[in-house]
């Protein structure tokens, strides 16, 4: 039968025992090593769930900001949001555009396609009072080259790779995880075409796969000290392919449904409407010291 | 150890021989059986994760637009959008405001407190060529109930409930489970104020478990033909109380960090910025047929 992609259930492990992560460490190999210590060595069809966190430090994906020189928009923004002029700059960086700004976080399209808050620059389980990771350069080459090493290391071929991250989301409370990336998996799994109970021809649905296992994991990984950087997820493998690459989650450009939406109704807030759509001209969101 | 909610593991099943649920059906009874007759029996600290749709039939929320009155407004956007007027009017029943539109959807503030396409208001899977359903009126109340009753059925006291539907996001390809209510579980995990590996104190962490669950649960429930309406997750028993009520996962009114983000963007896609903000006076969204 199609879909329901473990129809006889599926496990979530906690990959626990890896050490702590340095650059160039082997990620993949200290996660066959730690699985097997586990009695969980890897088989067909299992996913890894990577903290996107892990990924940058095996890589050396972590900067000492008295190292990073700012510029005047950092300093500036720096000032008005009071944070480090070396954080804001890397924020930067890592950003094609700043889009708003909320109570000391930026909101930013990132280098890599995402809308997200500071861009990924984070500190939390960062060693080193002035260290912040980035996310890593190119998640989805990250994934895949997690994949090659874990299959070379475990000589399991059928694997999939999912690097996490969590975020915040529009108009809801708490973070979730989402995929950052992935590799050898059918990361969005398309329902257009197939049929519902009653047979009627589904016209919308595609699901993000890889975003779910990225939440199923995220269950097990937590967000403190807790030192799980990791999980299994086990008896899902019809979502595993043969192929490395995978479908990219995130959308290209601004084609996007919900575009449009938010700030015209942030204005009438102010301005109760009758129900019908009116024009509005929003002010630009607020930065400190910026010239509009 | 605080957090990792899950830190053995826990196992996801998709509560397969549920009959299909019709007005009136005992919802929570008829799951505990199902579950006895998997060999499931429920435990304490179990979560059962429903399909909103189920528990949509089972309080008979499905709607017949034929009889449906629709008003002017709901007339003039049927037209602009080539749907049937009563399925615009129920849409519009179900939402304080539609905040834009996008090929033929209608993205709502919905009377729950949702910013969302179409107001929940849904064919898939819903029998009759001219029925839809409706998302709960009170969806807490509802998971609410359903925890008061799986608790009758099946003796055990500490359980979780949470409704999920599947939502598109903003700038992310796919759909993604999420809770549109729960009972019976924190539904937030507060990490302010723990320590990270190296003791640094978090600032800004909450999880949504509730999303996560129901995004764990939306891997083996899908979306098609598979009459798999309901999950169990077993070993996430700490995320569970004793209490019914849960903290709800909706942003009250505005105050949303990511406010003002959207419109301002999409509008300066069409006059490339230097880098820095501009005022813009976006036009709005574009509504066949509305008077501006």
């Amino acid at each position: 039968m199609f879909g329901g992609f473990g129809m006889r259930g599926f496990q979530v492990y906690p990959v626990e025992g890896l050490p702590l992560i340095s650059c160039g460490d082997d990620l993949a190999g200290l996660t066959v090593e730690a699985l097997e210590k586990l009695g969980l060595p890897l088989r067909e069809g299992d996913i890894i769930v990577y903290s996107s966190k892990l990924v940058s430090k095996a890589e050396g994906r972590i900067v000492d900001i008295r190292g990073v020189e700012a510029s005047r928009r950092a300093k500036v923004l720096a000032a008005g949001l009071g944070r480090p002029a070396g954080f804001i700059q890397l924020v930067l960086d890592e950003s094609v555009e700043v889009l708003g700004i909320w109570d000391g976080l930026l909101i930013v399209l990132d280098k890599r396609g995402m809308v997200c808050v500071n861009a990924g620059v984070d500190k939390s389980n960062v060693e080193g009072e002035y260290s912040y990771s980035l996310l890593p350069e190119d998640p989805y080459g990250s994934a895949e080259e997690l994949l090659r090493r874990l299959r070379e290391a475990s000589g399991i071929t059928r694997l999939g790779v999912v690097l996490a991250d969590s975020a915040t989301r529009p108009f809801r409370k708490g973070m979730i995880h989402y995929a950052l990336a992935c590799a050898g998996l059918r990361s969005l799994w398309d329902y257009r075409g197939s049929s519902d109970i009653y047979g009627r021809t589904l016209r919308f649905k595609v699901s993000s796969t890889a975003d779910m296992l990225a939440c199923a994991a995220g269950l097990v990984m937590g967000e403190a000290s807790e030192k799980v950087g990791a999980a299994l997820i086990r008896g899902l493998g019809n979502l595993t392919t043969e192929d490395e690459e995978c479908e990219k989650l995130t959308v290209d450009g601004w084609q996007d449904i919900y575009h449009g939406v938010f700030q015209p109704h942030h204005r009438r807030r102010e301005a109760p409407s009758d129900g019908s759509p009116k024009p509005i001209s929003p002010s630009p969101p607020k930065i400190p010291g910026e010239r509009g």
